[in-house]
């Protein structure tokens, strides 16, 4: 009854935005976050499922057309989230999904249909919450922001685990290849959180390029030295900048670019699309190690596997030009830690920026957090609250399909039938 | 003979090529910067004396076609430039014109045609240097970043005084009347940073929506708490962006803007070009307080007047949304300073960040520096090495020009003839 999912999905947009008009900081949602990605995912034929995943529990989802890959057996299922704590932010903010304490927003719902729900922010070290489910758990739900490190130990005593679901975008946390073997599904919420990280990094190339985080250290500690910052601040404009990958995330970079009037280059196994190539303005660099030497500015936009673990170490950083600036908001595994450190240290790097590291949370004396001209964050790019609330609908999407059957939109897979995704290997 | 100053453009930028590849951090300037600026000046039908600004000293000049306006009685005549000192920042890097050491890179031009050059720092209190040399300079050169406040009672006393210059953009700390009465010319590098001052504006546009600073200084603190981030970052994707004034800065920003998807709104007194405002797809609000609670941020972009000084009292801030994010690089003068903190405290307003104050430079107990939210900077957004390779040409260019008895650029005069720009009127 599409008039009836139609009616729900209106319902539920119209609690969300009644919400956000009330305790969002930043005003309502409109036309983006969770609308958006609806509609996105409608225009990817998937708009009788996006429907039925915002329309409430009890509605009559009609019969599909979508063959069934995975097959939930019948009956209760167990379900574990692990999610970051939010401790006394969690009643700040309504649409604060993505914490420990409203887990997605989903108890309600799963209980009301006879599935267990844990969750947990406890999953390291020997007498961890989450070690104790894994031996019965049937699905796993984890996040890149606070991950839970799915390893190949834990894969084999988890005897009912069917499902994996990354809560955002990333699944390097987990061991792909193990889970492939054991025939596990593993699927994240593509595209769930692609504006929030691309608009991040574009934040991340201005705090350095402009030198932003000395000028702030000095107005706290009570300074005023204008000449500590502007002798190496510069503007964007005319200054060339790398994408090492340009997939989502890097053509939503390059496109917010664009106005900016700089030389865009980008690398990545394929070439894009050549009417949005034309329309950005962007070079494809089919070597990476002739690229990086014309870069004022590196981005790192590829995802962590085999290939890129370690990709930048001593002997790449050195190829970079020295003073360059380098954003990476993809995941820290990507660098090797010591050669950022030292050359930082020396000045060839002349300013690093990132949100992701390895591992996470980072130690106390994670050398990172020390080292000069950086602009850190903790993993908060894609756990906006707009980001919150498109993969906290995207989780429930692929949990109501899982329970019936159905197949989850193609784009999300990451493991599926034992193949991992070509983007992970 | 334009052929040799030609010759002289094209060393000349050579010359700072060379010295940009050596030290520049952050790779050569290329079309953009002193190049561009120059170009954009040729567009505008000035080239001859652009070519001329940037020839050695030694070019011969041909006659000009320019009908004489400020006409500079011949002889040496002394000239007091007030700029922000450098100290230790100021051997590392040669671009770096705009600091008191270096003093626009113009010592050595005016001496050899026998020229007086006073710089310093000094610019406050009863025995500063600039008051020892206001009895008989002939032309003040200041910065907005480092303001000489030009009063009244000042420019009684300076009576030789012809020609003021901004290095920059903002005449606002020269009284404009008491100069338009005693006959002064005031002049701007009008154009030399706005592009600068933009994509600053849009880095602290995106530094408050996704909360960048609380996360920065956790990791410098040794911490990690992803929620107390998360709870209140957002995308910018989706949200409401008004702009007070949209004149040269403020179109470039939504220029900037346009693809992250916003709702763009600009207040001015006059529409912008209808081609122009439809590329960019910005709505003009004819009235501002019909547009503030509209607007999930706010950026400033109007110059300081006496109708735009406490434009942003307790009362306007009122009006702003709820949770409104404030980005002001325009004066600090147009906020009423206790509103802005008792909004910021209460939190009307969820985030501040600017880099003008009022006064300059901002007092250690200046209560901007620590009230809750904000992303403060002393004033940098338009002196980045670029900006200062733009304005040190165009105050060299102004100078060249009075010294020939030839008129500026028609869009660098603040005051003129005893009238003021309608801008500052």
């Amino acid at each position: 009854m599409p008039s009836q999912c139609h009616l729900n999905l209106h319902l539920n947009l119209h609690k969300i935005r009644q919400r956000q008009l009330e305790y969002f900081p930043c005003g309502p949602i409109e036309d983006a976050s969770a609308t958006k990605f609806i509609r996105n995912m409608a225009m990817k034929g998937v708009i009788a499922s996006a429907f039925r995943t915002l329309a409430s529990s009890g509605s009559s989802a009609s019969s599909t057309t979508f063959t069934s890959h995975l097959h939930a057996s019948a009956g209760s299922k167990k379900i574990v989230g692990v999610f970051y704590k939010a401790n006394e932010y969690a009643e700040l903010n309504p649409n604060f999904l993505g914490c420990e304490e409203r887990a997605l927003g989903i108890k309600d719902w799963l209980e009301s249909q006879g599935h267990k729900y844990i969750v947990t922010d406890d999953k390291e070290g020997p007498d961890c919450e989450l070690d104790k489910h894994i031996p019965d758990l049937h699905v796993l739900i984890s996040t890149p922001f606070h991950p839970a490190y799915v390893t190949a130990e834990r894969i084999k005593k988890a005897k009912n685990l069917q499902l994996l679901l990354t809560a955002g975008i990333g699944s390097d946390h987990i061991d792909l290849k193990a889970a492939a073997a054991a025939g596990l599904t593993v699927a994240e919420v593509t595209g769930s959180n692609v504006v929030s990280v691309a608009e991040d990094e574009l934040m991340r190339i201005l705090i350095l390029v402009r030198n932003f985080v000395p000028g702030y250290t000095q107005i706290v500690n009570g300074e005023w030295k204008v000449a500590g910052i502007a002798h190496r601040a510069y503007d964007l404009e005319g200054k060339t900048v790398g994408t090492v990958g340009a997939g989502r995330i890097g053509k939503l970079l390059l496109q917010r670019l664009k106005p900016f009037n700089c030389h865009l280059l980008y690398h990545d196994r394929v070439k894009i699309d050549p009417e949005l190539e034309q329309q950005i303005g962007a070079k494809f660099e089919e070597d990476l190690d002739a690229m990086l030497p014309k870069c004022d500015v590196i981005v790192i936009n590829t995802p962590l596997t085999e290939k890129t673990r370690g990709l930048f170490d001593k002997e790449r950083i050195a190829k970079c030009k020295k003073g360059v600036l380098i954003v990476n908001n993809a995941r820290g595994a990507i660098m090797d830690t010591q050669a950022v450190v030292d050359a930082s240290s020396s000045g060839h790097i002349a300013g690093y920026s990132g949100d992701v590291w390895n591992p996470q949370p980072a130690p106390k004396d994670h050398p990172w957090r020390y080292m000069p001209n950086h602009a850190m964050t903790p993993h908060i790019s894609g756990t906006t609250i707009d980001a919150q609330l498109r993969y906290a609908a995207g989780v429930k999407d692929m949990l109501d399909r899982y329970f019936k059957g159905e197949d989850f939109p193609a784009q999300n897979y990451i493991v599926k039938d034992g193949k991992i995704a070509s983007q992970y290997q």
